[in-house]
């Protein structure tokens, strides 16, 4: 243990780098070295050497004079005497040297988002598939979506920096998917390495419902809050859960696969909770859902009581992960997110249930926390592997 | 950041103590300075400094020569060169310099484990308590406990170094019972700085399973496992969860508080469940639940009948700490410990339930695990202590 405290230069210097990064993409438009010196504690030669390896490889361009005169001769009105010098070197991050993908694939529809380095959402598309489809089918609509997408920011779409994919099921540490009942041959599917090789590119591969939390955190409902569980609500639930600010996947990647407590409870399933409302429903199709809610609030009453035992089925799943993890907070997305008449029920049942219940609020992204949290994972990745880039030529 | 690692001596001094302090306790009968710089890469000086640290803070001794003459000579014959020079210079940790106190509070008996520094058991002593007891009576049983464990132990009961505690219900970070509805009394009671004032000594108090998981990951069933959920069956289940190794206690102290669960799966009270079996039910008396598990055994048909049904309720609750938090290993202790009758039928269900079922063992301490949790919690507060005592002196 001592020898670890020895000191570690490239530990160090990837710690400085990461600082560097930090104030220079939080500045915005320009720093300058005296600048990020103040924020980071470091010394100008260390920032100087930081900022040389990060503009080497394309990350970090030293601003223009036309870019910075506006905020230059305001810094001037306030300390005359530097007027006298030669103007400070200023520095950017260049958040369009690269671009970032982040993919849901979901049963009826694969969305896709593109981003810059600094995560800023540049577009979005999206295709229907079959819920039958094939995994190869499937696979054609996620490149479908994306090539549409990276061909529409133009520059003859060169590769993505990062692909970060959310898929329903159980994901192996390797991107692989180790099980899915939800989509036709996903199970066993090497997701991640075919899309590697498709997009030429790293991919992180995350649970649906984990990479929606990722979302909400990054920008949605669950934002500063360290101790969450979001639920998918659907016809197949889900849920995705951050402990201290991490994600929990649990010992096998399973946590949060919480589609069998209904069995256990002996509770009807719910697309027998569904038929009550006396409308024809697809297992798979979350529309159905959608015209369920519709006629409650017509008030239908065969409608409205159906919608009541959802919500008791959404209570029975929301309060076992509760009484398991005593988040702070739980987002409720899916087909309840945004839903007035589910977000207050399920709080007053969890104060009933819970000796001590959480906040409950609805998903702040609704329809698009998994595909925000794909980016926000190749955000990550992006992140740890800058440091690593800008080490390179050092 | 960059600041963080600009060299911090008096952390890197901990450290270099805590390396010491392992080594000695791991070698039991004592080190040479030359043993322990080679176990721990430290120099000698620096090891010597620690030593004398720890040895003017009573927790090291230079050994006698009787005490090590055996190991001297085999070690001499090893390296014959040796023979002629100052014999080394040999060290032990004094266990004995001090002593820990483990208690569990239970509705109708307190137990009371002594340990020594290193965690080796040195007596026992547990008292009954009537369930309906007052706080004030149940605090003056756990005091008996206590003291007649401490007098036993001999040389005027000085204080103990650190008292672990485990007690039902959700225990606050300040080691106040926040909310308990298994004793009368308990919620709000200031039990930590009450048993502070009591013994003279730091208390740390923890929720009965939680202390239980640390339990056996310490010398139990959950050994060398990080992912770890232990059930303590009983008429009020509760769960205490190590997740990465570590604690979970949720954001407000209630994680792994499932004793609602039955309430949302609109199954029956265990209470009406044991009642199937004609026998009389105390809800807080186990010894009912064993009657009842003993007329099983012996072949009646209605106990056969509410045992059955006592492990369809084990086993939902269990799955939904399973299904939430996907651990490697689920421990079973309370009254299903070591009940064969529960293990193999809990495993099965969980493999129809969940995506990933984990490993089920039965509890290796029974009714030991809250007291032997509870001294490893007095253990872990010594070590941390013993670095900033041992740093006086420095």
């Amino acid at each position: 243990m001592g020898q670890l405290m020895g000191g570690d230069p490239s530990l160090l210097r990837k710690i400085n780098q990461a600082a560097v990064l930090r104030a220079l993409r939080a500045a915005g438009r320009g720093c300058s070295l005296t600048d990020l010196a103040r924020t980071t504690g470091l010394s100008r030669p260390t920032v100087e050497g930081v900022l040389d390896g990060l503009a080497r490889a394309g990350l970090v361009v030293e601003t223009k004079a036309a870019e910075t005169r506006a905020a230059q001769s305001t810094a001037a009105d306030a300390a005359g005497a530097r007027r006298l010098g030669r103007p400070a070197r200023r520095f950017r991050f260049r958040a369009e040297a690269g671009r970032l993908l982040g993919v849901e694939v979901g049963a009826r529809r694969i969305s896709a988002v593109l981003a810059d380095l600094a995560g800023r959402r540049l577009g979005e598309a999206s295709r229907g598939v079959p819920p039958e489809a094939s995994a190869e089918e499937r696979l054609a609509r996620i490149e479908q979506a994306a090539r549409a997408l990276l061909g529409e920011a133009g520059q003859g779409a060169p590769a993505p920096r990062a692909v970060g994919v959310g898929t329903p099921g159980i994901v192996g540490q390797d991107g692989s998917v180790a099980l899915c009942t939800a989509l036709p041959g996903w199970t066993g599917l090497p997701l991640g390495e075919r899309l590697r090789e498709l997009f030429g590119a790293p991919v992180l591969v995350e649970n649906d419902a984990n990479a929606a939390v990722l979302g909400e955190r990054w920008v949605g409902a669950a934002a500063g809050c360290d101790d969450v569980v979001m639920v998918l609500a659907g016809l197949s639930p889900g849920a995705g859960s951050l402990i201290g600010g991490r994600l929990h996947r649990g010992h096998g990647g399973a946590a949060g696969e919480i589609g069998a407590l209904h069995l256990l409870g002996r509770q009807a399933t719910p697309e027998r909770l569904l038929a009550t409302s006396g409308t024809p429903i697809d297992p798979l199709d979350e529309r159905a859902v959608t015209r369920v809610l519709a006629a409650a609030r017509a008030g239908d009453p065969r409608a409205g009581e159906a919608v009541a035992r959802l919500v008791e089925r959404l209570t029975h799943d929301v309060a076992a992960l509760v009484l398991a993890l005593d988040p702070e907070l739980v987002v409720v997305g899916g087909w309840a997110a945004g839903l007035d008449q589910v977000v207050e029920p399920l709080h007053r049942e969890l104060e009933r249930y819970c000796l001590r219940a959480p906040r409950v609020v609805a998903s702040a992204l609704g329809g698009g926390a998994v595909a925000t949290g794909a980016v926000r994972l190749a955000l990550d990745h992006l992140e740890a592997e800058l440091f690593t880039v800008a080490e390179v030529p050092d």
